[in-house]
């Protein structure tokens, strides 16, 4: 382990003396957040439930400064000419104030992971053996969503037993402030410290790097935004990365599928929310049931208002639907667009998935045991679906109540990333007095 | 997914045409392992196990050829002044080579790890939702260990049905390229592709780096040897790393101990082989009780031929150790001695080992429940031990059955890597139908 004193400077050769201000004070606030990692690990459930209920209260008591720095950040966003859906991601009012204090007592309600025992085995030679799940440690979260997102994961991580540097999106930056300041003044009145939430106060690339570089100080960044973000942390980081990339989701229309049933599955998937990283990009179907099925199917699309850019025979099949471009496969439109393609059954459908599909989710629609297995089986992504829409690669869909976004990354953590994914574990072996042979 | 076409070339604006050439072919091997593993990643256990009984075979068969490889190592070694334990390492004979296919074939009864159901749930709205393990991928394996390496990380990342880029020592790259050459054929007789277990065929470290900048193409790198080959990996890594880092082990003797039991330990801990990472490098007695304790301990060690280094208050105690250096404390010696300090009770030794430690295996020796219990939840270390040896912090000992190394890194693995740690998770969701509200 890393001396937890930090020297007074961390200027090296040929470095600015900014350079090095910034990384003397990033580093200063790694330290701080590994002292509060060390402070929370061994803290009991009760305690870090009445941490939350403390920042829910809290939240709700400071709504007012909470909505004023919020109301200076919308005012900065319109000035810049943020209009619409944009500025309606930063809107904070009373309401979702409130569902923000609800989400945190939500997380409060939730298992404690740490401390579960995880697998248990007696040696031979008497030893017991087992596997505790206990904090990963510091995360680094850098995101570019809404507020919510600065409470939400400030919680998860709080209540997995770690601490959190959080780096959110430099149009937030008021309204970010303002909630980490309601959460540090709940820690205090708990006795928690207050350096187990901490805001990264820049709003340059340069903080960013300089904080995913300190691996003896981070356990763990998570990146959450768009694909430029994630690239940037990815190839600069020296600390483990769980990554959240596109969705090219696929539904794939096998042999015998319901038409009624395909055109319900692939209206909810594509439309429902079709910004989201779980919603369809892309349907396949089967060329040997491509007459019955495709022509209901679009229809059930185009009434509700989606543009379908398909292959030469979807064409023939669907006069509507216009010419794909070959780029458009593989693409995440996260809009009411969907490319579509005839393939030669599950072979095909599979070969399609591994060339053009982002590992996040895909469905298969199908009455035959043997697809849905092969599906199962041999399909590689975060997320396989059977019979259902991809919607439901979700936290709460799955039952986790709730996530911090999900992962498409193979190491550590796939899929929706809750408490558990917050996590690491320990060997604990206990003997009496057993030495090796 | 990335394509898996590789293009001619990857030279870039401003590289050396080497460098482009190198890249090329380092690439191409990814892309062979990438679709091996996707050939590999849906076998059954009998497919992946026939394999493992033929590699097995094919080992014995080809055990004249690989000795002869072995030999031209040797003599190189020698000629470059190689003796000693070093020239022993990299030694194969009959009986290593026997004990290599005897290994293997361990590993083929061990479970599949693949395909099990971690854990399975129904939700309301009655999809059955599963966490499946399924193969990493491609792993990417940088050793400097023994050539009996190169066959155990074959054989482990094939079982969990992985492809694996072997980068060995140079000094052992004549016994390795025979032992895939084996791997290789047995490959073929059962069918599975070659190209599953690939041999990096470049000696200097360019190489290495490129094959872990290969993002699309490896998922998971490991790197086992000296500090400097692991820090070189994390450090010029963009793809996840799991790290096995040095051992700096401790054990703790709590007040009231029995000080026959803690002789035997510390004996056992620190000398039954001193040279590996779960070796013990610190002995740490509560000063409530070093009086009694410190004495009968230190001679056990001292006439096993250990050599201890002790701070002012252990030297009072016992005159013949050594005056510790500041740098003893936290130092891996992996030899025939021992830091030795007299700490405040179970605090003292708690916060000695968060300063020093290295995540390793950290020991207790404890009449008390209650410092039991305090030592359990508060150490932070790939593995606790209670009143055992820190020499158990091993895959076989653990009960895994064989281990690719001990990870100290808190990300995806910590502690013994065998078969689960080469693996990841997928979720399944299974339905009628189900669309979401």
């Amino acid at each position: 382990m890393p001396s937890l004193l930090p020297p007074a400077s961390y200027k090296r050769d040929g470095m600015s003396s900014e350079a090095a201000e910034l990384e003397t004070k990033v580093r200063a606030m790694g330290v701080d957040a590994r002292r509060a990692a060390r402070a929370l690990a061994p803290r009991r459930r009760e305690d870090k439930d009445r941490a939350l209920e403390a920042i829910a209260v809290e939240l709700e008591r400071a709504a007012p400064s909470i909505l004023a720095a919020n109301e200076a950040d919308l005012a900065a966003a319109r000035s810049r000419g943020t209009r619409g859906a944009m500025l309606d991601r930063l809107l904070l009012d009373e309401r979702r104030v409130a569902a923000m204090a609800a989400s945190v007592r939500e997380i409060a309600a939730l298992p404690d992971p740490v401390g579960e025992v995880v697998s248990r085995t007696l040696r031979p030679n008497g030893l017991r053996v087992s596997r505790v799940r206990v904090p990963l440690g510091v995360i680094a979260m850098i995101y570019e969503s809404r507020p919510n997102v600065t409470v939400e994961a400030s919680a998860l991580t709080l209540k997995a037993g770690n601490a959190v540097i959080l780096r959110g999106g430099s149009d937030a930056v008021r309204s970010n402030a303002a909630l980490a300041e309601a959460i540090g003044c709940a820690l205090d009145t708990v006795g928690l410290p207050r350096a187990a939430v901490q805001i990264l106060p820049f709003t340059d690339r340069d903080a960013v790097r300089v904080l995913i570089h300190q691996s003896e100080l981070v356990d763990l960044a998570i990146p959450r935004g768009g694909e430029a973000l994630i690239r940037y942390v990815t190839e600069n980081a020296r600390v483990p990365v769980v990554q959240h990339y596109k969705g090219v989701c696929h539904l794939y229309l096998d042999d015998g599928a319901d038409p009624a049933l395909a055109g319900r599955i692939a209206v909810n998937a594509k439309m429902q929310r079709p910004g989201v990283c779980n919603a369809l990009e892309c349907l396949l179907v089967d060329e040997r049931d491509a007459e019955r099925l495709l022509p209901p199917v679009a229809r059930a699309l185009l009434d509700a208002g989606c543009e379908l850019r398909g292959d030469e025979r979807t064409r023939a099949l669907v006069p509507e639907a216009k010419a794909a471009a070959s780029d458009d496969y593989g693409r995440e439109f996260l809009d009411a667009i969907l490319a579509v393609r005839v393939v030669g059954g599950v072979d095909g459908a599979i070969a399609h998935v591994s060339e053009y599909g982002s590992g996040h989710t895909e469905a298969i629609l199908t009455p035959s045991a043997e697809s849905a297995e092969r599906w199962r089986r041999e399909v590689d992504a975060a997320c396989v679906v059977v019979n259902a829409s991809t919607r439901f690669h979700d936290g709460g869909e799955l039952g986790l109540g709730a996530e911090i976004g999900i992962a498409t990354s193979r190491l550590h953590w796939r899929g929706p990333m809750g408490l558990e994914s917050l996590t690491t574990m320990k060997w604990v072996v206990e003997g009496e007095g057993q030495t090796r042979r």
